[in-house]
């Protein structure tokens, strides 16, 4: 595997951006972070500083900031977009007319558009011609940026892509495995954030850890289930994309939907809990999202826990009681056709 | 599905006979547990009380208690073996004489026998004639016997025995599955506690959720391997006895091989971490189990996971040297084959 040059352009100045170009910097490359706020443009330039999201971490001279698209685009074929999900089709619009044929997509956001059910991949590709990898697993920025031991997946249609941008990433604590799967891998990081709701409702239901392993076992059958469906392949839900993320996702106070579950189960209303949260909780888009794809296209798969969830946000349904309905179905084995 | 009697034996009076005693006499079955303790016989006879384990759980009074093992196995067609490994031969030996034809064993321990690798149900292959099922899954005794919600999983090659099982076992609170895939289910049962052991190491050296959530992850996909090439099914690992029972194990302060692990990554050693945990830790004995099996028989499957806690436990391996070469291994394609 060659590395073409040795310059990186990151679109986002938030904290996953931030701590993806600390990443990419000890690998030595040079990092440009495109991003709105002017201030904080300055900081990481003269301060070294992204004084938002992480005021004390001191960053590597390798990283510079801009808020000049255009430049950044034209900085590095190397792309990485670390927006959320509802801006990446304005972002890729804005970014079109400066693209070339080299111009690589490096995905980092994780859900789908909530109009159109597509996943980024397929943004991406209904708005340019270029390749793309998407770059997902159990990495909170938090950790990433401290250098803490974290493990993640680039997934990509070609393979040879796929390992180019894993030279990219991989250090001595970032541990960066291949997949071909990016149907698989985009979903995960998608549908894992409604089981991760669940989660937080049984927590705030003050449910223990068995009840918290069954879901998470039982979510993970469900991503599974519904990702076959659509295309994805089964040993990629078992993965960091998958499972792992999943696990982090439902077990950290870092997650948002977590907490927004939590404040769910322990009775307060959708309204309530959101202004207490005070910030976008991608879970509940994407619930709403998955049950209207499902219902809109027939698509014929059991979703027990994701229907109780959207029971449980959308139509008021007491949280206990869906607990309860999820413990009630029909007896069944445990590897079964998910196929209704 | 019928059930034939109202009446079921436990073989082990500790704290999880006693959560599947109280269990299953929510079903309305009348419970014999055999013990050998008499003063927590008469405790659980005359004031419901199993005072050694649960001394402020109140017992239905559908359980008594027995020392008498063949009054045990003679009260009921269903034996539930609630025994550690260690002691699962002699067991099944001194309950021998007792039998007949109708008996069916209901197996609940997890590990390996140290010194011929046997699962439970080889043993019991080895000394009986006996249908046997495997009750597994993420099950804490302090959780079940609360009635908080847990979900389980019911194995046997007969499919028609396990659904049987399932329903004496399924409650409001308590769910279960069933699955065929008898080594799958007794091998995750055991080899999770290898990964438990791992995943206390990282926390010992304050690694973060990012870590233990690959640690989990690739500790799956190792447990997957091994237990693939003997003989268990791909989908039976990523369920409620793989990965539920995983995730349990790894994450909460009652699991013993998660705290022994703790010490060790702090920097104790050995004998030092034993004391402190002053109880048997199983994933020890199947770490050595694994790792000679492996050698002995010459199975041709990585286990970089067990590999190094092997060496951190047996050969004196600093933490921090076996997390790192865990992360520094070469570039690797996710789902791949882990034959060597």
């Amino acid at each position: 595997v060659i590395i073409m040059e040795n310059r990186i352009t990151i679109i986002g100045g938030g904290s996953w951006g931030t701590a993806i170009a600390q990443l990419l910097s000890k690998n030595n490359y040079k990092v440009l972070i495109c991003l709105r706020d002017e201030k904080n443009k300055d900081s990481i330039n003269y301060c070294h500083l992204n004084k938002r999201y992480f005021p004390e971490y001191e960053l590597s001279l390798n990283i510079n900031a801009t808020c000049d698209l255009e430049k950044a685009v034209k900085y590095s074929s190397y792309i990485v977009l670390a927006v959320p999900t509802h801006a990446s089709r304005s972002v890729i619009n804005n970014i079109r007319p400066f693209l070339n044929d080299n111009h690589i997509f490096i995905i980092t956001a994780k859900g789908i558009e909530e109009d159109t059910y597509l996943r980024n991949s397929e943004i991406i590709k209904e708005l340019t011609v270029n390749p793309f990898v998407i770059l997902s697993g159990p990495t909170h920025a938090e950790e990433v940026i401290k250098g803490l031991p974290s493990a993640a997946v680039i997934a990509a249609d070609n393979k040879e892509l796929a390992k180019e941008i894993q030279y990219l990433f991989m250090t001595s604590s970032f541990r960066v495995y291949t997949n071909t799967d990016v149907i698989g891998v985009e979903l995960s990081g998608a549908v894992k954030n409604i089981i991760a709701l669940a989660s937080g409702i049984a927590d705030g239901l003050n449910y223990g850890d068995n009840t918290k392993a069954a879901l998470i076992t039982r979510g993970l059958s469900e991503m599974r289930c519904l990702g076959q469906y659509l295309g994805g392949k089964t040993l990629t839900f078992s993965g960091l994309a998958g499972l792992g993320d999943l696990i982090v996702t439902c077990t950290s106070m870092h997650s948002r939907n977590r907490r927004f579950g939590i404040e769910i189960g322990k009775g307060n209303s959708f309204d309530n809990a959101l202004k207490k949260i005070n910030q976008v909780v991608e879970g509940v888009k994407t619930t709403r999202a998955i049950y209207n794809c499902i219902k809109e296209k027939n698509i014929n798969v059991e979703l027990p826990i994701t229907n109780q969830v959207y029971q449980v946000l959308f139509n008021n349904k007491d949280p206990l009681k869906a607990v309860n309905d999820l413990m009630l179905r029909d007896a069944k084995h445990e590897i079964e056709n998910c196929i209704k």
